[in-house]
This record gives structure tokens, sequence and C-alpha cells, in this order.
């Protein structure tokens, strides 16, 4: 039960001409602010808005015909509901999409348009495995697409991995540092994955929201801890980043590749936010937006020691945000 | 006095590795609601934010190392200030800007950062041409990089259609239609330069502001007119496209290879400016979203006959916009 470089190279070759290769961006004004060479991967860029559509593919497209002939299901923050609704639609099969009430608007909206259909869940009371499991009974066994713990899911976000490092040897330069956006770890997973096989000395960091901090503590206590569910429990806007709990096979991957976690606070991200769009004139959403709230706080510096001269990749993991909490954030994240 | 394609084919050597190959973007969803194929030039990844970088650099690149001693002078909205700034940065030598006391902050301090000193003018009331001949007249005869009206400003900017053609035919298509925002015509004399010659059925189309509505007059008289300029003349939001008149040699061309001018509000702009944020995910300043803006208000489609099936691109020529403008589009381009 892991995820080899084999697996992430074969998740490329069905990707290939399915994804979109999305661009390592840099602002020269900004790594002279920062004196280091920070390269975004901007995957908001990528189809649907987000990474999740390169893991969502991975898995489909691996189907065997009569399960796929049935559909398939998945339970998301949103991110990952449009990337199995596109995923689904370029297959030719169905997608039931189990979501949270509470989701960005936007989201919703998309993952109709994609075509799915929609089953609404409760964030706090609800059980969204065991929702997604009854539709796909009711189905006569469709397929579930899940969010992260899935190897053929981390392969497919796999995948990013080997761009970076073609995208970098093609800019002279290999990756000091990685640094990823981490909610249930399938994206460190895969990226850490692919990236540690071919350039070992590179190291990775997880950005993770203050409020939903389990991957910190449970790489800090050794096994998997979820975060406290009970009434009043704090909140964060990084909607996409609130797993509560590391995955099984996530976690047993990201606990022998990672070599920290950079906890943020959500005004951390409104600043991260405000640099995407200042600097990089890119839109991203919160949770997209903390790996490079990391870097600007201080926070990766903090814990990787001296940052002056590295090449620090940032994963900017998704863009889909309304535009009000985005207008809110960027007044927030905006220098005094 | 005119622009070739192997003028734009030495451009485009000199900015290999100097600029950056901007993605052309699409979203499916968007597609679909429009009914054709439109692919957006994402230029406001470009280096400083805009395409500007482009022609700056191609004009200082054959500079004479004698007259390059001297620095360079520019006068500018903004955009061709940071692309000029950067450019003189990246060779080497000095650059002083010219540029109005209203212009956005950010481009005030991002010219700043790339090194450059400022003069400001007034833009109701000054002649910033001639302002700037003063400055380079002061430097004993440091070389002018105007904004538009220079073959090799307007080859550099050609390279950007030269890239849409090697994009497009990696995607399997080719442009039906180009859409292009006009100030003084740069852009639209570069790239239907490169297009026209290596793609004769491709039609263009340039977008204007309302209140600088000089091309679309000039082209209907036939011959150069500018813009009405007396106190309480009508204003627009869209800052780097207020040349009072299309440039000489840039009108000499776009007058023989241009379709049609898309006069366009600031409303209009701002349905531009969301439809990039909600669909797109990247940030584009007013004067870079009006091509966006022709076509989901509709203009392109009444000025172009059926854009069904076809494949549209539209350059979205620069996102150096502030954050308070840009949520303020983003309030009033919403849909309701």
């Amino acid at each position: 039960m892991t995820v080899t470089l084999d697996d992430i190279r074969a998740a490329a070759e069905r990707l290939e001409g399915n994804a979109l290769r999305t661009p390592l961006l840099e602002s020269p004004l900004l790594n002279a602010q920062l004196g280091c060479r920070l390269l975004v991967k901007a995957e908001c860029l990528q189809l649907t808005g987000s990474f999740k559509y390169r893991g969502a593919f991975n898995r489909i497209s691996q189907l065997d015909p009569e399960t796929w002939a049935k559909g398939v299901v998945a339970y998301s923050t949103g991110n990952h509901a449009q990337g199995v609704a596109a995923a689904a639609k370029h297959a030719g099969t169905e997608a039931v999409i189990v979501l949270p009430e509470d989701a960005p608007e936007v989201k919703k909206r998309n993952t109709r348009a994609w075509g799915a259909e929609l089953v609404f869940y409760n964030r706090d009371t609800d059980d969204r495995a065991a929702i997604a499991e009854e539709v796909a009974r009711k189905r006569g066994g469709a397929a579930l697409v899940p969010p992260y713990d899935h190897e053929h899911v981390i392969a497919g976000q796999g995948t990013i991995g080997l761009e970076i490092l073609e995208q970098t040897e093609a800019m002279g330069t290999r990756p000091d540092a990685v640094v990823i956006p981490v909610g249930g770890g399938g994206l460190t997973a895969g990226i850490s994955t692919a990236v540690r096989a071919l350039c070992p000395e590179t190291r990775f960091f997880m950005a993770e929201p203050a409020a939903y901090d389990d991957t910190a503590r449970s790489l800090a206590a050794g096994k998997r801890l979820g975060v406290d569910l009970s009434p009043g429990h704090p909140t964060t806007f990084c909607d996409a980043l609130t797993a509560p709990m590391p995955g099984e096979i996530t976690f047993s991957i990201n606990r022998t590749t990672v070599n920290g976690v950079l906890v943020q606070s959500d005004d951390d991200v409104c600043r991260g936010i405000y640099t995407a769009f200042n600097d990089l004139k890119i839109v991203l959403e919160p949770s997209g937006a903390i790996g490079l709230a990391a870097v600007v706080s201080g926070a990766l510096e903090k814990s990787c020691g001296a940052i002056k001269g590295r090449t620090i990749v940032v994963i900017a993991s998704g863009g889909n945000v309304d535009a009000a909490t985005f207008c809110d954030a960027l007044k927030k994240g905006a220098p005094r």
C-alpha cells in the first residue's frame, strides 16, 4: 500500500493532453524582497481551478469498464468535487458529489456546471464518507473516488512533482525546499514521493491552518491524531484544508518524506492571498495561498533555517474563491 | 517605416530567455457558456505584469553601446514604465521614467523597485513627450523608448502573435479572431502583423474604452483623430489605454490589418475583470480586461458575426491594479 515513482510516471502519461501543465511563476521583485528564488506552481490555473482534477482523472481512468458504467461518487469540501465532476464528464460517465452545505457558492455552481449530481451534508454533524458509501451502494456498486487516501489519487497529484523538476531544470535550478498545503495529505504524499526519488536533497514542508493542525500534531506524536470537532471548535476560512485527520496511506508516506509542518493563522493566509494578487497576478483561494503565506510570513525560514539564495517552490493549489471572501482577504493582507 | 515578420522573429530571438512565454488559458465552462473556444493570452503573468516588457527589451537591446551608456528615458501611463525599468535593469543601464502623477500606486512603487528614477507629469495639462525629450537632452542624448510608435517596440509586442500561433497549433486549432486592447496601437500592430503573415484568415478586433475612442473614429475617418481633452472630457478607469491619438506607424499598420473596433464602457470592463477572476483565476487590470469584456459583453459577436464554434484569442494585456479598484470592479462585474 504505497506509491512509487513508476506509479506517478504512469499517471503523468494518462494525464498528458487531459490535464494542463501549469506554469511555475516567479516575480523578480518578490525574490529581491525575500532574498530567495521563489517559484510558484500555479495549480489555480489547472482545469477546474485546483490540482484535484489530476488525482481524480488518474483514478477514474483506471476503473474497469463495468464499474465505470455505474458512475462515480465522491465526497469533498469542493475542489475535489469539481475535479471528479470534470474527470467523469471527460470520461463519459456520471458523477454524484457529496459536499458540505456551506461550501463556497462558486464551488457548488461549478460542480453542477460540470454535470454532476449534488448531495449535501453538514460539516459538523454528518459522516460524509458514510453518506458517499450509501450513494454508491444504491447505484449497484459505483466506485468511490476518495479525496486523498487512495494510491491512484496520490499518484495523480504526484505528477505536479515531475513537472516541477522538469520546469526547474529548464530554469537552471533545483528545488531546495517545496512547501505544500496540507488537508488530508494527498498532495504532499504525491509530490514528495516524486521529487525525493529524483532529487534526494530537496526538503518538504507542509503548510496547515492553525485551526486544523492535525498533521502537525500527528507527525509530532508519530501517529495519526484528529482535531477536536466538538461545538465551538476553532475554524478556518481555508475550507479545502479541513480534513479532520491525516489519511492512513498519506500519513504513512508523509511521515517519512516531510521535514516540518508550518502552522499558519488565517491572517497569515491573507498575506499570502495579497502577495499572489499583487506580485504574481493570480487568484488564490485561502487554502491555495497557505504555502505562499508560510514563506512571506517568515515561518519557513524559522523552521528551515536560512532561505537566502535558495530555490523555494510553493504549491499554489487552488483558486476557487468567492469575490467577497477574496476582497476581504486582500484588505486584511495588504501591507500597512 | 514598417514592421515585418522577420523583424518580429528577430525580436523573439532577442527575448528568448529574457521574457516569459505566457500561457494561453481557457475554461471549458466559460467555453460552454459562450459557445466558442476562448483562449486567453495571459500577459498579466509576463515579467512586470504586462506585455510592455517585450517591446521595451527589444528596443533597448538594439541600442549602440555609446547611447546605451547614457541610460534610457520613457513616458508612460505605468505599464510601459515598468517594462522599460526592468529591461534597462537587465541590461545594466539606467532608466528615467516620466509618468502621470495619478498613476496607480502599484505601478509607481514597482517602477521604483526596478531601480528607475521617476519624473511626474499632469495627464491633462502637460506634454509628456516634451518632458521626456528634455530629460534625454539633459543626459547628453539618452535614448527614448516610446510606448508604442517605434518599430522595435512594435516588433517586440509582435512576439505575442508568434507565441499564439505556436500555442494554438499545439492545441490543434487556429485563431479565427484575435481581440486586442488598444491605446496607442503598438500591441495590435505587432500581433496583427505576425499573425496575418502566417495565418491570413485570422480577423483582428481592437477593444477600446468609450471615453478614449480615438482609434474607432480614426479608422472610420481613414485618418488619425485625437480625443477631446478639454476640461470635463469623459474619463475611463482603463488607465493604460488613454493615449490621446493613434500612433503614426501603428495607425498605418492597423488600418490595413484590423477588421473592427469594439468600444466598451467601464461597466463592460468590470464584467471582463470578474470573468478573469472567476473563470480563469488571473488578476487583470481594467485595460487588460477590455478584450475579454468585448467577448463576454457580446460586442465581438455583434461586430464579427457568429462566434459559435470559432476559436477566439483574447489578449489579457496586464494585471497591475490596486486592490481597491479591483474589488470595486468585481462587485460591479459580478452577475446579478
